[in-house]
């Protein structure tokens, strides 16, 4: 869409600002490449504000912008007990299984409240005023709708927070992913010798995924009874979370932004998502990110028929060049 | 091997008694036709003692029968959370992953000392008196060297129980399979809609495989969270364990025929695996079963590179005529 918008502003000689262009393809991955490119290229990617449009908004109706991201670690672990595959009759009972065991370890992990159970995952986790979580209250959500569009009848997490506090103030561990043994139709009566499990983390600021991951990696282990199984736990990649304020220049235009096009003042909003390369454009450039994003809940992101709307394409299209316009004249 | 001893032994008019062969290819599903075949044909099938080579010995110079096989109950598990895969950032933490509780769910199946938790799932076993204990523990076994073979440092099981006694007398349950979320190479921040896994459980004489089925399906149902996750239990199949006496006339012959060829009488010992056609035949043509097996626990059954050796092969090639002579001997 960004392009669209450019091609309109230069023909129609409006584009107040010099604007340059960044595609990153290496976002689900880690974005390992990135770093060493920021390095190498400072002086060319110089910049005064970065935009970036890979957040959603409240609603088609509530636009908002995205003002804080959570952080990552991503792990895989691998529990091996016998040294081959065995017949579960014969074996059974008698040896450990790695996926009964895996499934003991993953179920440690939390305890009956939904925290996190690795010592020192929450040592540096900002505890939020009861004015900032009364303020985060204020956006409108309704946990019926939610679950409705989910088909549960429950929401679920840690205690003592709401659904948006869960999914954007406070860290998560969550399984993405689990195999061992037979997985075909029917059945077989093996005892695998390995199971693996893709875990990853979601981190909120202060936190530091290098840290967080060094934490987990021992703890998983100290689960682990060592005598029956061995464990490795690989890590994967990571990323660090990021809040912007929102009294800064850019977040200011973008605001402006929003109200020419949508007619109403945008809600800022702590996304639960990551996007490492955010701060990492604040380490190696120096710049804050601001996350002009016009997705929706429904759009069904990393699931089965991922879509993004036309409508939504299009508005994206009208509102960022009126950012040009702000932050051009917000800065002069 | 049978038929080559058939060979040997119609060529030097040696057979002693008639002998009729059944090829059985669906034990490793259940033999679901095998039932409705039995009962179709009984009067051909009829005959004096039935003859398996399906099982193994303890080791090449200790040979040994098989006198109990243990009962299967087969069920595979469905745990669906959300309707959709879900962004493990912008909803983790705030809805209930479904490997998670299936994970939380399987570990809660043992208990700390690695007892099953179903409830009623050891009313109908048997408790062996400690003389009979005492004479299984006779048996030779090392520990270090079954460890050694596996590449485990310890062993793990039931409290209260040896490494053969719980792979025999006692009951056990395995997961067999498990898989859900993303699951192939590098990584992917994905809440799976879905977790699966495939569970059996091992059975002593008098728990009924059906009703073990119900008690696991009722019990895995309850401890479900209900209101954020849905739960499928799917029976698969199943079979009854087996104990035969070690004074009828088949179990004697046999133990002549392998003092003949190896030199020595054969331990009776019981095992973990299931052959659910053994309590089928007893029901349906009303005779019992000789399991004269000649594996060793190092054919890695059910594992990759599974084998036979050839030596094993010719020894019950060797073996077998001798029980046919000494059953018909015994039976006049």
């Amino acid at each position: 869409m960004h392009v669209k918008a450019m091609e309109y502003m230069t023909a129609n000689n409006e584009l107040p600002c010099n604007v340059k262009f960044m595609i990153e393809g290496e976002e689900e991955v880690g974005s390992e490449s990135l770093g060493w490119f920021l390095e190498r290229n400072r002086e060319k990617l110089a910049n005064d504000v970065i935009l970036i449009s890979d957040t959603g908004m409240i609603a088609k109706d509530v636009p908002s912008i995205t003002t804080g991201l959570r952080g990552l670690s991503y792990v895989e672990v691998e529990v091996t007990g016998p040294n081959r595959d065995l017949h579960s009759g014969l074996y059974g009972g008698a040896v450990a299984n790695p996926i009964n065991i895996l499934c003991d370890m993953i179920a440690q992990l939390h305890d009956e409240n939904n925290h996190i159970t690795i010592p020192g995952f929450y040592d540096k986790v900002e505890d939020l005023s009861t004015e900032e979580r009364a303020e985060m209250a204020k956006a409108p959500f309704s946990q019926e709708a939610y679950n409705k569009a989910l088909d549960i009848s429950q929401e679920h997490g840690e205690k003592g927070y709401t659904t948006n506090e869960r999914n954007s103030i406070r860290p998560t561990l969550d399984v993405n992913g689990i195999w061992g043994g037979y997985t075909g139709e029917g059945a077989k009566t093996v005892i695998a010798s390995k199971a693996f499990a893709k875990i990853s983390m979601r981190l909120v600021p202060d936190q530091n995924w290098h840290e967080i991951t060094e934490l987990f990696q021992k703890h998983f282990e100290s689960i682990a009874p060592p005598a029956s199984v061995k464990v490795k736990v690989k890590p994967h990649h990571g990323g660090t979370a990021y809040v912007t304020p929102i009294d800064s220049l850019g977040y200011r235009a973008a605001s402006a932004a929003y109200e020419d096009t949508f007619g109403k003042t945008p809600i800022p909003q702590r996304s639960g998502g990551s996007i490492p390369i955010v701060a990492l454009f604040e380490k190696e450039l120096n710049s804050k990110s601001i996350l002009m994003g016009f997705g929706l809940d429904s759009d069904a992101i990393h699931s089965p028929n991922e879509h993004f709307g036309v409508w939504n394409y299009l508005k994206g299209i009208e509102t960022i060049p009126h950012f040009y316009k702000h932050f051009t004249a917000m800065s002069k």
